[in-house]
């Protein structure tokens, strides 16, 4: 089994920052206000079904199935925030609820290990027949995950072993050989499950099933193919338009895979397991088709926001550089998945790149996701709208203009909780020769380097401004690395320890410096990261984005909104030279800094829809907030890309 | 009943040019292909039926009905085509076909009148049952139009009794009082269709029932809330999103809707309705909506190309200005529409301004349609395509990228043929005190001016130059006015008359120069129209042509092709001062003006999807064709808007 990378979560605390309050609201706010959800109690919210599903199951009451076919699963990722928040805020009113929960659960599932409520109360006889478009894998995934999750915050056993043993049924029913199943999951998630079930428990069987699932994946004679002439198919749903099986990544061999394709959330998830397996078995291979993957992805289907998916029919890729702003589909949990795989290529390989993505997407795309006051969320992360067009269009219909409190299938809310509630996962890496810090947020972390405790304190206004100090205190003096990630974003980075200056020309590699040296009972590193206004221009293939600028500072991509600059975003220009303010402004959004430019506003000649006449230009101001605190001021217009004069 | 405007047909002859070469496609290509097509002869396109259909009603053959429920109307509009061929261009073997195939269609109605095969022999219980779906009234309609037609064309009264009987059944069946159905179809086209039957028949009673058809609509209480209640429906088809009964015009009574709104042709085949009833009754408030509505669409809905339409769900319109260029939808059918309803409006005010849009919407948008061979074509009429997304992306579906030869709802191919094959009804009009010219086109044209016989020939290359000389010969001396279009697009016109100038600035009102004189054996006017290529802006509030231009020259809208300019057309720039030339090439798209102008083609300043750096540009040439040819040279990109540098 290989090495854990991450830090035990309650071992690390974050105590104030941007992070910091999120991860707070979460534990706070959405986690409680997702139970409420799950239970079908929030006045107002589209119905969730959730918990009345598994008690019908549990026979503890009498009643239908509601819902998606997949929506047990909100239920899983759920357990797995509350899990998080108990390993690191203990509650024993929500140690007890899950423990509640969790017997539940236990009586839903059936005698040989099975569970998945839909089957359970609506198609009792189509266990494991439809693949392609059922969700048990996918499912049973995210209760192992939750399983895990619980275990390792209580300690307790009662939920790993309820999904041990539906680990166990899968193991038996699928593979190769004969009176197994040949097949897959429609939606990879139980792959990247198993390894972690396998690393939580010590049985490497899990990994190699989860091998088996990956490597099987996309293989001559094609599963799906059959499965359908058994079910007696004639077409696909309308979401598999264009892709075929290509949607859930099964058109070819996983190692033969080239271009991310089709379900982009599905595409991250099969992804974070390969990168996973890498690692684990290891398995060069995989390795290798992990980083062409994550780079034609970061390299042509990127947002800026870090969102993928520009395809709202399949919540899907589309061609490499179509990514059109007001119809972008960038779905939440897409971007989750991007931050996962990335993670898991930290683990592979100590670069830059995979936590400047991680970062980006997890500051904007992810966080936008999620209101100030942690009660409405998106699905589908825009870069664009005009309400009046996102309220009339059918090709706009995806659109909200404004975060809604719950969704019928309402699988992005819980799936950002149990990230926030999980930071330190992705914030700090466990090295073979020492520690790595992708993420920096005010923390402090405990953690044992060659069997010696050492405390890792940050103290810092990131992503306000580029001052970090990091204390090191180690129990005893002790050698090892500390690697501290240098922003892609900055152009401009000096560092010190103890008071003398670090060569960063020497010391950073693949992004990170370096610090290798004897730790003692205290030692202070700076880093100093400038962060002034970056004017960012898309590649030239990105059409949708011509003539347009976007403003970024620090890992913070910006937007226009109505509410500070009037409506016709897109009549405002912004002159070449012109030069833009950052300004902290404890009234905005909580506390944000602000972006201010002198601009100019077009004003029409005349009335006419089409004419000869030339627009004129006036003065204006231009006013830029976070993109992921946009649309917390009401209904408005919004807009990344800026148009330039 | 109101005096004829229109010139019969067989009076008028174009004898050659750019509109007539496209008549004659028609009658010689495009009307006998468009049989074969019917008939289900044509191999590789979509299957008709419709001729089937007919066959199976009659009794003539056994089987199922096929294709849409509307599938008859395309079997009218051809007759209809037909029949304005055999008046220009007699053809026995024509008329016999014609004959043979009325018998069928005579055959094929009902004792009582009832004609649509679809009702017939696939739920003869809904006979006007589902009124807001089906198209009833609408193939009856289209029937009317071809039985007129047919007589206007032959003197036959075959189809005309057909359609008569119909006409009968429907004024027995619709209407106030007891008995009667207090409905209206869910598309328009029976009202203007009887109004044509009235003034063929003279009989006003078919006109009393096209104006119960029209004030009947939208009036409370609503008869469609009512018929989804008979008919159990829950909800409506997926093409009402958004609009509801606003879809179909029926939101609220006609003569109160003041922003066209749903599916475009139906609202066009209303509103053409209404312009002819405001002049037949007479019926100043309906003149006056018909003119609010023409200025809203003309203003604010409008394409450059004169399509209209911007939504393929439902088939559309949109947000006022909401004109996206590759997702257009911009049907054929409703330029043609348009094309009607502006014809309508000329005959209740002549003004210049609806004959412009008549013209630009014909030369762009409706002539785009079709192929140079006459043997293919688009149903939506896109303004920029780049074949890879379109075919990739599912809110492009309905993009082609390329002509087809026939539809599965193939309602464009035949109306653009009924519609050039029948040319003089655009070009010229009879007035009560003389004659009006709105296009320019080679002809001939025999009329009768207060008793007397006058011969109206024009000879010009119109639209490649603006040289237009018209001879007026009047068989014995009599006054009357000659008005002449002065285009609106024309900044520069001149014109003289028997080698005199005219005083065009004391001479036009409206948009048309009048000459009012004594007109004897021989006269000459000339005009001459500057035809500058103009570079053309789209009103501010179209933000998806933002900083860019189109061009323009006489009535032509042109357009990049990227076997003209290589691909990536969005990275070619026109500088704001560069000359652009317009030169005649016979070797291009059958002879055709071209424009040439020195470009600048933008340079990436790296291979990264994200980038602070500015690109560059590089010197580029740039090569501009009339956008109603393009898409005749294979597949590949195309963009009426050019980016300016």
């Amino acid at each position: 089994m290989a090495r854990p990378t991450v830090i035990p979560l309650h071992e690390v605390r974050f105590h104030r920052g941007y992070l910091a309050d999120r991860a707070r609201l979460v534990r706070e706010v959405v986690i409680p206000y997702q139970w409420e959800a799950l239970n079908d109690r929030v006045p107002g919210a589209e119905r969730s079904g959730t918990i009345h599903n598994f008690q019908v199951a549990a026979g503890e009451k009498a009643g239908e199935f509601y819902g998606l076919w997949f929506q047990d699963s909100d239920l899983a990722k759920w357990i797995e925030a509350a899990s998080y928040r108990l390993a690191t805020h203990p509650d024993p009113a929500l140690d007890a609820e899950l423990d509640r929960l969790i017997a539940t659960i236990a009586r839903a599932q059936l005698p040989d290990g099975y569970l998945d409520t839909y089957i359970q109360l609506v198609e009792p006889d189509k266990r494991w027949a439809n693949l392609h478009e059922y969700h048990e894998l996918y499912i049973a995934g995210h209760f192992i995950e939750a399983g895990v999750a619980h275990f390792q915050a209580t300690g307790k056993r009662s939920l790993l072993d309820v999904v041990g043993k539906l680990a166990d049924l899968i193991e038996r029913t699928f593979g190769d050989g004969p009176g197994k199943i040949p097949g897959y999951c429609g939606h990879e998630e139980v792959e990247l499950a198993l390894i972690k079930l396998a690393r939580a428990t010590g049985e490497a069987r899990y990994a190699r099933l989860a091998a088996w699932f990956v490597n099987q994946r996309g293989t001559a004679p094609l599963y799906y193919e059959e499965e359908i002439k058994r079910l007696g198919l004639k077409k696909l749903p309308v979401y598999f338009y264009h892709d075929r099986w290509a949607y859930l990544q099964a058109h070819r061999p996983v190692r033969e895979q080239t271009e991310p394709v089709g379900h982009s959330v599905r595409a991250m998830y099969l992804y974070t397991a390969m990168a996973d397996l890498a690692r684990e078995l290891p398995d060069a291979g995989l390795a290798e088709a992990c980083r062409t993957l994550w780079e034609q992805i970061t390299r042509r289907h990127l947002y800026i926001t870090g969102g993928i998916g520009s395809e709202w029919m399949g919540e899907k890729f589309s061609e490499p550089y179509d990514l059109p702003n007001d119809r972008a589909y960038a779905e939440s949990c897409a971007g989750l998945g991007l931050v996962f795989f990335s993670r898991r290529m930290l683990d592979l390989e100590l670069r830059g790149a995979y936590a400047d993505v991680m970062e980006r997407t997890l500051y904007n795309n992810v966080l936008a996701g999620m209101a100030l006051d942690g009660k409405t969320f998106f699905y589908v992360n825009q870069l664009e709208v005009r309400p009046a067009e996102a309220h009339r269009r059918y090709d706009h219909h995806h659109i909200k203009t404004q975060r809604v409190p719950w969704f019928g299938c309402a699988c992005c809310p819980p799936n950002i909780a149990r990230t926030l509630a999980s930071l330190a996962h992705y914030s700090h890496s466990l090295l073979p020769d020492g520690i790595a810090l992708h993420l920096y947020a005010a923390s402090e972390a405990r953690v044992t380097v060659h069997g010696v405790a050492v405390r890792l304190e940050v103290e810092t206004d990131y992503p306000w401004d580029g001052h970090i100090v990091i204390r090191v205190k180690a129990a005893r003096p002790t050698r090892f690395a500390l690697r501290l990630r240098i922003p892609g974003w900055c152009s401009g980075a000096s560092a010190t320890c103890d008071g003398e200056t670090v060569d960063l020309a020497g010391g950073v590699r693949d992004g990170y410096l370096t610090i290798e040296r004897d730790w003692g009972a205290a030692h202070e590193v700076r880093l100093e990261f400038l962060m002034p206004v970056l004017r960012v221009r898309a590649n030239l293939r990105v059409h949708h984005d011509r003539g347009r600028v976007a403003l970024q500072r620090g890992p913070l991509v910006y937007c226009l909104e109505q509410v500070d600059n009037g409506p016709q975003l897109d009549q405002l220009l912004l002159p070449r030279d012109a030069e833009i303010a950052a300004r902290f402004d404890p009234a905005v959004l909580g506390g944000a800094v602000v972006l201010e430019a002198g601009a100019r506003r077009l004003i029409a000649a005349d009335d006419a829809l089409y004419s000869t006449s030339t627009p004129a230009t006036e003065p204006a101001k231009l006013t830029a907030v976070p993109y992921a605190l946009w649309a917390n001021r009401g209904e408005g217009e919004m807009s990344v890309w800026i148009h330039e004069c």
